[in-house]
Order: C-alpha cells, then structure tokens, then sequence
C-alpha cells in the first residue's frame, strides 16, 4: 500500500484507517518515509482534521514505534502530572516533592523548553549534579525509595514522536488538536502512567488561547486517556501572565524552594494546590481533609524536606547556595503610573529565553544564571518608577537594553482599573463554555 | 521572514505575498528550504488553492528560479505547443514538421513520458541519433535552417518546478490547478514562447476528467498565458479513448509517418489539423484558406519532406527502416461480441509503460520496439474473436499473458450502440460548461 494513497485520502477530508496511521507513525519512527511525505501528511491532518477514534490510533501507532515502559503497571498508585506549556509555570518543582510528601509517588515524564516556556528538565538541571536520564529499573528504584522519579524522554520512547515534533516545529502544523494529543498522550501511554494530571493552560501566553479552545483540547486529552484506561482528570488554569514570578531555570528553583517552604508566590502556590487536590483525589485519597494535609505539608518543612531527598537521590546537590546567580541585575520601572491591564505573557517568556533561560538553536546551551523576575500582576495599581521587572543577566551575551525595553512593552498600563483574571477556571466537568 | 509564516498563512486560507512566493520558488530552485517545507506548504496550496494573481506569482519567481531564454524576443513568430497529456498522442511529431512545411516556425519544448502518458521527447528518441539537448544559440539555428527547435527542459529552466514536481509526485499534491498552471506556464515562459497553442484533455485517460475541470484548467492557463504576453488559445480534445492507434514511441513514430504523408489514423489527422489551425490562426494566416493550406501540406509530400529535414537537422536517421521493431506481436481479441461502449485509455497507457514505451522508476531505460497498436474506438461493433489490440514486445522481460489480459479487459463491450464521443469540444470561449 503507498502512502501516497493515505496522504491523498486525508487532503480530500477523508478518513484515515488503524493500517495507515500505522504505516505513518511507524514509518516516521524509523525513519522509513522521507521528511517530505510526513510533512504533507501532517498539513492536510492539520487542515482537515482527525476524529477521536483516528487520534486514538495514531496515539497507539506511536506508542508502537518506540519502548513501552509500562510504569503503572509496575506502581499503580504513581501519578504523572503534564502542563501544555506556560510561563513561569514552576508548579512541577512544587507538585512532585509535594505529593512524596503527603505519600503519594510520583513517575513524572518531564520535558526541555519549548517556544517561549522553560522545560521541567532545563530547571531541574540548574541544580547542580540533577540527573533526569534513568532507565526504567531506575526510575522505579527512585519511585521506592524517595516516592518520586523525575524522566526526561529517552531516545526510545515514542520514538515517531521525537521525528513528526521536529517536522510540526518547521512545517507550521503545531497547532493542531489531534497531533498535540497524540504527541502528548503518546510518551504518556509509552511512559505508562496510571494516574495523570493535566494542566491545560488557557490564554495570551499559552498555545491555546480562548477558554473555549483550552476546553476542547482538555477534552479531546481527557477522552483519549479514560479510553485507553488511564486514570485522569484536567483542569484550565489562566496563562493570560505568568503564573509564578520568576522565568528561567536557577530562579525558578528558588522560586519553587520559596513555596515548598511555606512562602513564595500565592499564584504558584494556587495552582500547585488545585492540581495536588486532583491527585489526591485521583489517589483515592480523602477529599474533605486533602487541603488541610497539603498545607501541612507546606507549612511543617515535610515538603522541603521532598524535595531534598528528591534531589539527592537524582544526584543533586540540594543546597541553594549551589543554585547559579545572574551577573548582573537590572530594574525596569514603569514608564507611567497607571493600572496593569495587560500583560504579554509569550514575549515576556521569549524575554527569558533569549537572555539564557532557554535555546534559541539545538545546541544552544542554556545559562542558568539568567531569566527574568516578574513584579506587577493583571489589576495592579503601578506609580511611574516603580519596579515590573528585573532583568537577570547571566554569562550568554545579550542587548540588555532591548531586553529591558521588551520587558517594559510587555505591561499595557492603563488608566482604569482592570480586574485580575480568575487563575483556575475549572476542570472541563464544571465548565460549559 | 521565516517561510512558516508563509506556510501558515496559506494552511489558514490566506494569500500569499509575492515575496513569500519568490521565498517558496527560489528557495525550492536552489535547495535552501528543506523538503519538509516545500512539502507542507504544497499540501496547504494543494487544499487551500491560490487566487489567478498568486499563480502568477509563482510562475513569475519560478521563471527566476532558472535560465531564461527569452527565444520569443529572438524569433517572435515561432510557436510553441502544449498537450495536458493524454494516451495515444502523437500529435506533436505531426504538428510540428507540418506547421514548418506551411511556413510557421516551431519552438517547441517536449517532455518525458510522465505516468500513463508517453512522451514526445522519448518518441524522437527512437529515431536513431535525434537529440533534443540544444541549447539556446542552436535552437536559433535550427530555427533558422529547418523551422523547427524540438527542445527538452534542460536542467537550468525553472530549476524550481524540477524539484517542486518531483515532490509533488510523493506527495499527493499533483491535482493542485494553481500547480499544474505554474508548472506548465513557467517552463513555457522561461523558455520564452510568444505564440502558444494548448491542448487540454479530458476524459478518462486524462489528468483532469470532466469538461468542466478540462475548461477550468485551460481558462487558467490562458489567464496566466495571456496576463503575461503570449498569445496564446487552447483547445480542449477528447481522452475517453486513446486519440491514435499507436502507444508507444517508434510505433508512435511510424504512426506520425502515416498522417504526415496523407493517411494514417482519422482522429489523429483531426486532433493535429484543429491544433495547426489555431497555430496558423495567432500567427496570423488567412483563416479562410487554413484548412485548405494544411490538408494540401499533408497530400503533397512537403509536411513529409518538413520531417525528414527536422529530423536530420536534429541529427537523426529519417529512415523509418532503422526503427526499433518489436521482437514479437501478440493479438488481443475480443471474447464476446458486441458494441465498444468504453475504453480504458489509461489503463492502455500503463500497459504500454509496462512493456517498454516508458519508465517505471528514473533510471529505467525505454524500449522503442514495445507499445500497443489499438484497433477498435468506442461506438464500434466487434465480434468476438476480432482484433481489439496488439501487444508489442519488445526486449523488456514482460508478462505477456498479463498485458494481454489487460487489453482485453481495457475494452468494455455491451450489448447497446454507444455514441462515440466528440473528439473536439472546443475553445474556452465557444464552450459553456
């Protein structure tokens, strides 16, 4: 059978069979088909579209072109939490030592920076000596003996994933909700997670903007994991700003130290709150005292104490002063006094990423020392002079006015006051946009 | 700019930008963009489509992708044609020599078989010594001494339509009318045709099948054509059936020989007279002693005698002895009497590729002694037993019994007469479809 065949089928607006979403995934996992003939595959499934039951079989032929790990199996009651990508989206550092904390294992599959957002993976390796490269057997010795395992994606897993990602990237076919299932729920599935927390996020600064968009993917997500027998539940949380203050790697470890101690910021600790009550909840756990245990754990020092054990066992060095510093640091005032009435949440993350916090080419090394604190939030009232940002300046030469002057554009202040936007807006159970 | 963003806006149904589309042509002339690109964005064309200004567009920046010959400024009476391709079409190696022998130069750009269809390049071939590989200075020359410049593409003309059609093939985007108009008019254009006679097929054995898709087609490419200069008409002729009796090239050849010296097949004698007319009518003749010129051309030896001068100017052997002959001919009869109600002319086609008259893979080379002689047309009464084929086989090891059975099953008999089809249908402008 030609796969020409499958491409046209698909450009008419039909619909593809199990066979030939299997002769796609597996040929683009081995490197069978050539670049050009995936490309055209994926802009007319982008174009025209997949049904839930294609989706599903693509997510299995990708499944199939790499190891399947198959950790739920092995620990049924570990949990896996994914965020479709925001900024300074800490919560992961939070959420895993967390919930080893208050006795719930986590097997979280956590990946590098992407677009405008940091990656888990990029953060943890701020931490000197953090590893997130085990193997299976590893991963379930850590699970044993600190409750959590934190897993880059090897080469092996999904592997059609890692191929048809890089095409998406350069073909313009990101944005398609059927691939961004597939290629989520695939390393998921390969991984085989039991129990998995999504994290949809929902606005400026996130690749799905409206509420409306956010709940379609949160559903078309939701529906592929409970058919494939996963234990998952979603919730849209508000990505019109960045979650947390800080954007980049080192800094946001601290951030994340700052929260699992007690303090830190109230949005990061918000959403870090809602997404470990879904765990626990998932867990089989009591929900009228799973705010209460959490809290406890945040405000006792047994979650910071997670997450030193956590680092350990990964082969890191918990200690903060270890934690790389900016070279320099510069203020960038309000230009005005006003109301913040808006914040560019992508540019202020491209910010980031071009001063060190991520890779602007595959090689590309990333300066931990570099990022972007973030100091005004939606609705806030702000006199002209006052601090929105500051600039963390790192080793990776920079134009450090430009960044300052980006940083600056990022607020739109107005002379009217703006109302802060709800930061959790639901799980797609309780919303009916 | 980043050619995604081009990609993105046409996948979005936007239009295009002529820098996007000089970005697309020369950037797929000169290997910059990756396959991967040119295949995503040839997907979003092929679906999305392209405004009669973006086609332009890229014919133009494809025209810049390689040399321009500009032969229409050197010799500005010289004309050009073109088939869409069909079975059986042996039109070009009559049309040319004849138009020389009334006195209209020709400049002709030929391609290679291409599918289904033989091509008009590989049928000179079997001509022992002819050669089409001129260049610029001796397609003058030939001009000048004989009438007649049969020309192949050579590597340097529209270096952006040599890649995109390769990648079109593997693609599934071969049905794109912007595609197809830009492919044909940027060789015609880059070679610099001033006067342009096309030859749009349609029916079952041609790439467009109604006449409302064979009409759209030659109304875009007279848009185009005339938008840019050329005067140029198109005619739209029947592929229901194979339009002479002979698939192949050196029986092609022989066929050619027949009409050019007054006999030969009735609706190939048509098909190339309508052709020649309209030739003889944009480079200004009498229309009213036309028909009268070219039928005298064809009875008294001088489109004959026009042959044997272009073929030896092209550094041929005019013999028709030195012509390859089959090694063996099988008869193909009918099993059962009855009317020929239809033909399937492609399916002929591909038989005739099979044996030898063209290639299945690039480096396959032609067998000039195989093809297919068809001897019954749609609307004919046969008996069974009576000939409806014969194979012609040449040195290619075939499976005889197969390419037999495959004639046969080529001709669908009933037991009804069936009206044959018209053979011309006519120019856009008289048509109404």
């Amino acid at each position: 059978m030609s796969f020409v065949e499958a491409i046209i089928r698909k450009r008419d607006g039909g619909r593809l069979t199990p066979e030939q979403l299997e002769q796609f995934a597996l040929g683009a996992g081995s490197g069978e088909l050539p670049p050009e003939q995936l490309a055209a595959m994926l802009m007319a499934i982008c174009i025209r579209g997949m049904d839930a039951d294609e989706t599903r079989w693509l997510t299995e032929s990708m499944i199939r072109s790499g190891e399947r790990w198959q950790l739920g199996a092995a620990r049924p009651d570990a949990v896996d939490k994914h965020s479709t990508g925001g900024v300074g989206d800490t919560v992961s550092l939070v959420f895993a030592p967390l919930l080893a904390a208050v006795g719930v294992p986590v097997a979280m599959m956590a990946g590098r920076g992407l677009g405008h957002s940091q990656g888990t993976v990029d953060k943890l390796e701020a931490v000197p000596g953090f590893r997130c490269d085990w193997e299976r057997d590893q991963a379930l010795a850590l699970i044993d003996r600190v409750g959590v395992a934190m897993l880059a994606q090897t080469k092996r897993i999904a592997q059609a994933d890692r191929v048809l990602y890089a095409l998406r990237d350069v073909t313009g076919t990101v944005l398609s909700l059927p691939l961004i299932v597939a290629s989520i729920m695939s390393k998921k599935l390969a991984m085989g997670a039991a129990t998995l927390v999504l994290d949809v996020k929902c606005g400026r600064g996130a690749f799905r903007h409206t509420p409306a968009e956010a709940l379609e993917l949160a559903r078309a997500l939701l529906e592929l994991g409970r058919g494939m027998g996963v234990r998952c539940e979603a919730i849209l949380t508000d990505m019109n700003q960045p979650l947390g203050p800080a954007l980049g790697t080192a800094c946001e470890v601290r951030e994340a130290l700052a929260v699992l101690g007690g303090g830190g910021s109230a949005p990061l600790r918000e959403a870090t709150l809602a997404l470990a009550r879904i765990a626990l909840s998932l867990a089989g756990r009591d929900a009228t005292t799973a705010d209460q245990v959490l809290a406890q754990a945040l405000a006792d020092g047994s979650a910071l104490a997670a997450w030193e054990r956590l680092v350990e066992a990964h082969g890191g060095d918990p200690d903060p002063e270890r934690l790389a510093r900016p070279r320099l640091r510069r203020e960038v005032t309000a230009a005005r006094s006003g109301f913040i009435t808006g914040v560019a949440a992508a540019d202020l993350g491209w910010v980031a990423v071009d001063l060190g916090a991520g890779r602007r080419s595959r090689d590309e090394a990333i300066d931990h020392g570099a990022g972007l604190l973030v100091h005004a939030r939606i609705g806030d009232r702000v006199e002209a002079g006052q601090p929105l940002g500051t600039v963390l300046i790192g080793e990776r030469p920079v134009d450090i006015e430009s960044a300052e002057r980006r940083v600056r554009d990022a607020f739109e202040i107005g002379d009217e006051p703006a109302e802060p936007p709800a930061l959790i807006l639901g799980t797609p159970d309780t919303l009916t946009t």
